[in-house]
């Protein structure tokens, strides 16, 4: 309470872009058989970090505009980009717990964090090397596709040390667009529907998968062998859409939950945000019915969202 | 519980686009001194649509492929456009409780829903009438800038009957330079800090600010007497803004959010997300100090963030 | 030619932002019946600059790696950065010329430039004073509407001075929707055609406009008497929308051209791009036939171009 | 000449997305070094459409509001749809010439055309069959980095015959990042110089590519083995930076341009825009000087261009 009011409050630094060159690799992956990911180089560590740091130590500065405790974001920024250089590790996850245990390690009225990240992917590019193409060891292209993203929530436990109180991974921005194999049918109808039912619709979605862990030395564990890298995560998802005949986008991502949770015991839960950016049909060709002609629909977008827990 | 594994769902419309002309005026609107703002015509009253529903009756589509209870996303969107037809209210929130409401008696099987809305903001066009310039009736700028936003959550009491359970609502997007008096000294310092302490700083911040009312029955009734607009709110800001010399965003928004609880007694509680945009001071003149020259700073950003409640 | 091949080369630095404080204010402009404007007083004049060179002097860079001649285009983005703080003019175009000029001065070998502008455009903010409503001078609001831009070519003459060769002035990115007073009928009708004849359809456009003057000198000239700015223009073709009701998009963009050269009689050209980004009907309500409902259309648009010259 | 005014006028319609499924697959390819590319399948044909026409016959309906001639933009775009449904070739060039030549033939007061299509880019997606892993028949994921687009111009002969006037093809979009074995030294110092030299910097640059053929039927060919497929002067552009240690980006893309038009002898001509985009460095290990971190530079960049013609 202050001034008669409750109050909650927080403030950071947001987005800073790193580009660690020569980091550690990341090895140790167990083989899963929907991806042939098992590891990389590491040669180009990019992400783009967040730093939210909670504590009431920080009120005087919105009370009475006294800054004597407030780090200021330029400087977190500075911390991040030096925490970067001396990491060891291989993972998202584990600059972002790294990064975390020492903020509150240098700063004791920090009472706890959140820490993001976000992938800045690029891409391995080939080149030709005697009579073959290999992927350049120099050179990268930066992709804007999907990526991954991880949150730790780092807070204090009795005895003032840091623990990791939540934590989400997740890969995002996945655009996957089957031509054939999905139907959408047998839905509820009212006057309000227009929507004809299709047994064959173009089905293209855009969709976001997180998880979380039993277990967080799993996911931190420097051997990795119980760590589940993002780029297995989105194989697995490919595969199932590629496999399965859905009825309908909720039926798609139960199943993908359902393959997750099997394939990967070491998660306790995983969700999904998936929109529907499925295309209008516009022409069908007369000679051959598979050859057809979409095209962009009605800017609004279905949602479906689903969380799978054990 | 489903094969073992807990489950949490829901699926809906995002962004429906919806633009319904000759709206009913908002009037009524007590004046405050921070604003010349009392009312709209609304003849152009334009917005961005999201329903979400929640129910356990939509497992079986995520289960089996069973859509016979799936109200298919594009009729929810013919829904949502045949409501702003009928709707003879004034204001943003107005017409989400009315659609939640409606959704709600048409479709039995939903048990709960979230309406959110997203002003799409256009100007009035100033034309020269008789000697004098006044707003064009029928021709509007869309603007770009800041905008009003409100979310509604609608559930059902014991009688099936809907109830307002959560809302919150805001105006997004101000981007505010003001170009003296501001400071930003005294803060905390150590080996990571190297920036220097300002007294006079160009602070330009990116704000978004949100507000929930004690009663709902204030943000609803009919005559809008404590009806609480979004353009007061975002003037009362500017105001504070302009008067008040600040010793960090943290000093700022606090006393923004005073002066919002003590001007809108029916308001419960406010919270802002400031980012810092600050540009970088890159050159001054020696004739007169008040001439300088500024650029864009490191692509990284402070955010500050304050809930006050009563 | 080089290695057998011909070449064409340039160099430069894109999008330098500058925010200059308390410039010189514009004044002295004439005014049109159509807008209210007749200055601004420049405490926050914002703009984004292009700097392009040209000269085969560079060209052992490109052939060699030689750098010797190679203005670092950092030296450049500083070089803008100081002009800002010492011109003393209060028009864009007057910048970029004064920039371009200076340039040409300092690198000789520099053949010829291109300095374009785009203005970053901010409003002024109304605040409470003595029972009325005024500008502040220190707190601005950023918009994300329509913008001024310029673009200045400058080579040399045979005695190796400055001088302007080409220039376009323009306002860019108005998105204006007239709610009623537009038709679109007896058009051209085939096979493809599946669009409705529209006695009054709610046209919405995006429109960017461009100007160039018969002499520069007007311009240019520190008086500014004919100076034609940026917001008049923007003024005047709102005013002719307002006014006209036309029969296409071609129809509209032609009045606007021909009163813009009737009203400044110092330009030589005009020219126009404009989006029929009009939206598509919904609903219509049975009890008063002007309240009606629309919503997004098909994403690809129509472009109308048209460039009219004395 | 009209109103004692001179004018030019065009209009179209802009971006009509198109996603052709089954067309016909590229096949034919000539092997070239620097790629793996020397086809693909064609499952999934996206690109999007702009028509752009010209003609004097249009002019009453600006001058009139005469739209007797006028097709409207929306039939053009549903021409534009059924032409992607019988169009029997295999390349964004075939199809663009095909659809003007179709639009002229159809539509005799249509003087000239310009006919632009950018390729959405779909990526194929590995999934496991047999053991190994395979590209599947039916999902495939949109990728968002570089994509090939072409503009053609098409006109009258004397005998009212179509012609093809001009053609550009290009990739577009870019943004190879070398890690090491780039420099940046002995440019030009003066007083506005503040960039450092770098020896070896991680250059990254964001790089448009443009190409003429020398005889159009190399390009519309139907056996493709003279045509340019924008895969390989991708993969080309690629092995180009990979290998050499460029002086400057000049230098950079000059190389490229003499690799294309090597490689290629039925081009004409090749240009490059490239932007500088470079981080810049933070920090370096004490351990190991090949350990970095950089970060995001200011947000304005060096832009480099090159045309090379034979």
């Amino acid at each position: 309470m202050s001034g008669g009011y409750s109050f909650d409050i927080s403030y950071g630094k947001m987005r800073v872009p790193v580009y660690r060159v020569y980091a550690t690799p990341l090895e140790g992956i167990s083989a899963i058989p929907e991806s042939a990911f098992t590891g990389r180089p590491n040669t180009l560590f990019a992400l783009e970090v967040d730093v939210e740091v909670f504590g009431r130590n920080f009120f005087p500065a919105y009370e009475k505009g006294d800054n004597s405790n407030v780090v200021a974001t330029d400087s977190m920024k500075n911390f991040v980009l030096r925490q970067a250089l001396s990491y060891e590790g291989a993972t998202l996850e584990g600059f972002l717990e790294y990064l975390g245990r020492n903020l509150l390690a240098a700063y004791s009225h920090m009472e706890a964090l959140r820490v993001s990240g976000r992938e800045l992917p690029f891409h391995y590019v080939p080149v030709p090397h005697q009579e073959r193409f290999e992927q350049s060891e120099v050179l990268f292209s930066r992709a804007h596709g999907d990526y991954a993203v991880a949150s730790l929530d780092l807070a204090r436990d009795e005895q003032q040390h840091p623990t990791l109180s939540n934590h989400r991974c997740g890969q995002v921005g996945l655009e996957l667009f089957k031509v054939t194999g999905s139907s959408f049918t047998r839905f509820y109808r009212d006057e309000y529907t227009t929507l004809p039912e299709r047994e064959d619709r173009p089905l293209f979605i855009y969709l976001d998968v997180f998880w979380k862990y039993g277990e967080v030395a799993d996911m931190l564990a420097a051997d990795h062998q119980r760590y589940v890298p993002a780029e297995q995560v989105r194989d697995l998802l490919q595969t199932v859409f590629h496999e399965f005949v859905s009825e309908s986008i909720q039926h798609l991502v139960y199943e993908m939950g359902k393959r997750l949770l099997d394939r990967f015991p070491q998660l306790a839960e995983v969700s999904f945000e998936a929109q529907n950016r499925t295309r209008d049909p516009m022409a069908v060709s007369s000679v051959d019915e598979r050859v057809k002609v979409y095209s962009d629909p009605f800017p609004a977008y279905g949602l479906i969202k689903l969380t799978l827990s054990r």
